[in-house]
């Protein structure tokens, strides 16, 4: 049983990512786990994380969805090799598309919940739907595209 | 002749977004112009806006081409009613979608030049098509789909 978030295990070189870097001291360092057949995680927005008045900021919203997609996609690859995050080579994938709808206002002031359902794993890709709930309620869905760093990329 | 960005002439209510609030001390205040018949912002991302070494985090650019693309619909609002910004009633959108695709990594430690194209004016809706280039080359396109705050918000 891993306790740890998959962001635990990437790779030094790729873990100063500002969304899901545990090394970048200025970023969101968010931490992306399986529950069930689905990913989460859970995040609490700063009061400044602010878009208008009461809600919380949309491009905050795309960042934690991108980064919990691209989390997700490296727990679902692991999972696909039947192996355990932190066993090697490591998993690191990067974002080629990333969609966002916005249903309504997500409040500020509240943890807000993200869960992963992983929609395909096809050679380097793996599609994620991401929804984003606060106080129970869905208010933002997407869509992530990760596709594995190149080995041309120093994977460390 | 505006030299001021549409940023300028948000209601203040509404001025405190983390992307392109004027009014929010941590957040990016980032400024839309018109450049002919598009739009253009530039923005110099931080050191610590990385993704993986050398690149700028994705979220980080979809939230300039959110704010972008927001700034953009309410620039292409006030012309499409002849007005300046700045004139009353304050046009201010808010995004119902965004769509981002990633076409190659945006280096780090470069001014971007992100430029936005109306692609519709709808009603209360504006749909805006931004790219983000770096040395010249254009590195991610995103497509917002902006709405108009609803009156039931204090406008300010």
């Amino acid at each position: 049983m891993i306790t740890k978030p998959v962001q635990d295990f990437y790779p030094e070189a790729f873990a100063h990512c500002y969304g899901c870097g545990r090394l970048n001291e200025h970023g969101h360092k968010i931490r992306s786990f399986w529950d069930g057949e689905e990913t989460v995680m859970r995040f609490t927005p700063e009061e400044y994380h602010i878009s208008i008045p009461g809600y919380v900021y949309g491009g905050l919203l795309a960042s934690l969805i991108d980064c919990h997609g691209i989390g997700s996609a490296a727990l679902a690859a692991y999972q696909a090799e039947n192996r355990e995050p932190g066993s090697l080579p490591a998993f690191r994938f990067v974002t080629a598309s990333l969609q966002v709808d916005y249903l309504k206002p997500t409040p500020l002031g509240v943890e807000l919940l993200l869960r992963g359902k992983i929609l395909e794993i096809k050679g380097r890709k793996v599609i994620t739907e991401v929804t984003v709930s606060a106080n129970g309620e869905i208010t933002a869905i997407g869509k992530v595209i990760g596709v594995q760093i190149p080995e041309s990329f120093n994977r460390g």
